[in-house]
């Protein structure tokens, strides 16, 4: 089977001609990962027609060659990625007119392209990798499934020795524990650990407080396996759930099941946002979910696409994404029940398989 | 006591008359924290000399009240952050010419000055208030202390548990669920855990290999206290270390006992990166020290200063930097032990209390 970077690296390079560049650097992380393999914090790739060259540190040079291989020539700097790559470019005597990534690239490092890199023209590119990694491939849908897998034995694990009583953070510790335990590589962000009155703000992070009984308790965590992510969001209560918790938590649940039961590759992004949106406004708490239904996850925890109110593009076939909607009631608290769903072109899988009913924990 | 926030944005209008700047835009997360206080993932803060106005998205209302409070007026912005930043600017009749940070802003939003900020004059600023971070005050420093204290409890927490036949992963689970119950607010950067040959890699993440007897295993890892991080590296050995790996150790030891003794304020990087390379290339090993000694820490966990070959300026009075000195053999593996170390103008504080002698894990 030819490798999937060979594949990917000859696209690029008709791309280069369509676009009319002799050669592109790539510095987007996840990109210079999906074209070439390396997964370090700090590198340079360039691929022109003819080369395909990998700039790290010394940090990464049993690393880099073990990751990337055969498929690019790897240069190890000692002084500054940059410097490294002008005496690159300056043995490619065809290349001329370069495209960077103005989405990645900072200004200083475009002020470096335009003072040290003055011999060559540089052109802002914006997307042209990305595009590709929103339609996943199998090999990658499967590397994502084996990541909602993981993540929801990780979370069975979890929910079994969460006890009232215990700290956000504490809780934090074994979700985050029993995620390394079953493989995960690395966050793929900073988890949420959201108790009481601390779920109604959507993007939290574990503090001291402790769970009380009768408390919602909003969980939201990534696992890595083989470089891509799984992203799921679950709510449980402590113990039984008021009537005002059951009202919130059933009309997320319904939200939930109506945006993954007819989301569908081809949709606009905001098509999509509405399935949900639409549901939540007609019980009335519209108002108070006040972020987008979902993104795509790959590589990066939040990648093309987009399921948002502003979202004019359509959904890609092939593109993983989550639904993930939300209440939040100030002082309150929160419900968010986010699932990992696959838009295929047999059809949409939803990946994620962990019951979406309110779950109790803490029991003691 | 007045808000030492207040002191920042007020030194920092200080600095507008003297750079001849209307307002600054500032991008950098750290930077917005540092300011104004708040520490969520999207945020743009502008300060001119009459105002101070974060904007940020839905998910931080509630976060973005608690942490800003009346040090500066939040937006909550439904769209962009940039439509938001740009009806701000309209409403500010005295703002004309604004700085903006080179090293956060990445070219695509560089554009968006150009293009629908093109009523403003756009400067490219670099440093100005990351030079003030590298200057701790007394409270910074206590959160970094405590930082300190914290890690080498959950290091403590995380020796007695580690056992032989534990993978790099079990024992990443066991160390980060330490740091949590011992308060970690966050993982300033991913965990390094390597056994054996891995440990040869200075940025190894943790793979499924299992610890075996007498190998090398190399722990590295972040805690958050109060948004201020430690950063701290001990190697220990699984058994009884043999003759090579007693004296590879012995020579980081004594690199990194040199430096810590001898790095003021007032250094220049260079110089302070030669008091441990200095040792061990006199000891033969020069050639596998291929990083640099450290770096500041702080709101993040690379700052300035660096100390390293290439750095020319001087280490500032009351910095806290990493002393990290390592020696890394292909396929044997590696040393490296790290401490936080204050350049005081009372004197050096190394912050780190744990043993740097070779200590044994994994006894069963």
């Amino acid at each position: 089977m030819p490798d999937v970077r060979e594949r990917r690296l000859e696209a690029l390079g008709n791309l280069l001609t369509r676009e009319q560049l002799d050669g592109l650097l790539v510095s987007g992380p996840a990109n210079i990962r999906y074209l070439c393999g390396f997964s370090g914090s700090s590198g340079l790739l360039f691929v022109s027609h003819s080369e395909r060259v990998l700039i790290t540190d010394y940090r990464y040079i049993a690393q880099s060659a073990e990751e990337v291989g055969s498929i690019a020539r790897v240069v190890i700097e000692e002084q500054s990625l940059w410097s490294g790559l002008w005496q690159q470019l300056a043995a490619m005597p065809g290349v001329k007119v370069c495209g960077f990534e103005a989405a990645y690239l900072v200004h200083r490092d475009f002020q470096r392209l335009l003072e040290q890199g003055s011999r060559w023209q540089w052109r802002p590119a914006m997307g042209l990798v990305e595009v590709w990694r929103e339609k996943k491939d199998a090999t990658e849908v499967a590397a994502i499934r084996d990541a909602v897998a993981c993540a929801e034995a990780a979370l069975e694990m979890t929910v079994g020795r969460i006890k009232a009583g215990m700290s956000e953070r504490e809780i934090a510790g074994v979700l985050e524990s029993s995620l390394r335990h079953k493989g995960s590589e690395d966050y793929a962000f900073a988890s949420i650990v959201a108790s009481g009155p601390n779920s109604a703000k959507p993007h939290a992070r574990p503090t001291s407080r402790v769970l009380g009984k009768g408390e919602l308790l909003l969980l939201d965590f990534g696992m890595r396996i083989g470089g891509y992510v799984s992203d799921i969001t679950r709510t449980f209560i402590a113990g039984k759930p008021d009537a005002k918790q059951r009202e919130v938590y059933e009309v997320v649940r319904v939200a939930n099941e109506r945006a993954s039961a007819s989301v569908r590759a081809g949709m606009l992004g905001r098509d999509a946002d509405r399935l949900a949106r639409g549901y939540i406004e007609e019980r009335g708490f519209g108002e108070w979910f006040g972020h987008s239904l979902g993104h795509g996850i790959g590589l990066e925890v939040h990648e093309a696409p987009r399921l948002a109110r502003t979202a004019e593009t359509a959904l890609a076939e092939g593109a993983v994404v989550t639904v993930e909607p939300g209440i939040y009631l100030p002082e309150w608290g929160g419900v968010r029940i986010e699932d990992d769903v696959h838009l295929g072109a047999a059809g949409v899988e939803v990946l994620t398989r962990f019951p979406r009913e309110l779950l109790a924990v803490g029991k003691t």
